[in-house]
């Protein structure tokens, strides 16, 4: 299964460069996952579990730091045109998915983070079926979301965010072959809400 | 026409919060849009051009630091189930747009960016066409532009940057009714390519 993301880590200190090498130490090395970076964000392609595991690790990693740290992200699966396109084709029908997301069952990290996302089924006319299904999924996960415009925010462990990603990724792709969700995940902010 | 987004400003220094509050400073008391704030991003709902500009000045005064800052930005227009989705529908059918984007004709604004974006028109079969026909008129465009995974590189003046991205947004409205653009614009990276 080809899954890719670029991503980018945004800490808010003068120290911003030390808190980015830091959280990315390593990434560039692990052998499941090709990776590219420039100025603007790095470019992680593998599949989907050490994908999201290692993006996980590299907020963790720069959150130990105490700073307010922003990643953003953009996760694609089977963008066309690509040569791994027939493997990306949707498996079961829309309405096929009876497993709920639950991350009551993630071992948790300790840190807390908010963060907001937006999953975008392409090239269907149902795409809106999709995206309130998920919606509804997302409430009945037991994290604390709420509606926001063009997105849903999400507050809880980082564990169970990326959890909640991971699970939202999987779950459109039964329904189109090409899925992107765009994540923003933030912790220590000083804006308390 | 109804079109709003969600946008975040990250500067990478220890003074984030006065940066990020001189930046944002009159955007609330703009008549023509309504503005929104929590602690991940701000949401503003207006016209494509005064949003645009809006968004524009934000980042030029954050920049004005002179520290290293990056917007992140989620465009969006014509959402179904909105009270405006009447006035969302296409006007042209895909191939109609003969007008180049012309980044020439824009003052610009002095200081340099990089950014990268995607195009996501929603609900259409027909979206990949749509978007292999923006990175056409990109590359046509006289901006200096680079494909990436998943995304498009600009390089160019600030002005330049945001007047292709209205263009897009513009012009990706005319083959579908929902259309998503998300955009980062990065300046004063200390990592030069």
């Amino acid at each position: 299964m080809f899954v890719g993301c670029q991503f980018s880590l945004y800490p808010m200190t003068d120290r911003f460069v030390q808190v980015i090498l830091g959280a990315v130490e390593g990434l560039h090395q692990q052998k499941d996952l090709r990776v590219e970076t420039d100025d603007l964000s790095t470019l992680v392609i593998g599949a989907p579990q050490p994908l999201f595991a290692a993006l996980e690790q590299c907020f963790l990693k720069a959150a130990a730091s105490g700073e307010h740290i922003v990643l953003t992200a953009t996760f694609s699966r089977g963008c066309p045109g690509e040569p791994d396109d027939p493997i990306c084709q949707p498996t079961k029908p829309i309405g096929a998915i009876e497993s709920a997301i639950d991350p009551s069952q993630v071992k948790l990290s300790g840190v807390k983070a908010s963060a907001q996302f937006a999953v975008y089924p392409l090239g269907s006319t149902e795409y809106m079926e999709v995206i309130y299904r998920e919606i509804r999924a997302i409430k009945d996960a037991g994290i604390s979301s709420r509606a926001k415009h063009f997105c849903t925010r999400l507050d809880g462990d980082v564990s169970q965010i990326f959890m909640v990603l991971g699970a939202a990724f999987d779950r459109a792709a039964t329904a189109t072959g090409h899925v992107v969700i765009t994540a923003t995940i933030s912790t220590a902010s000083p804006t308390q809400l």
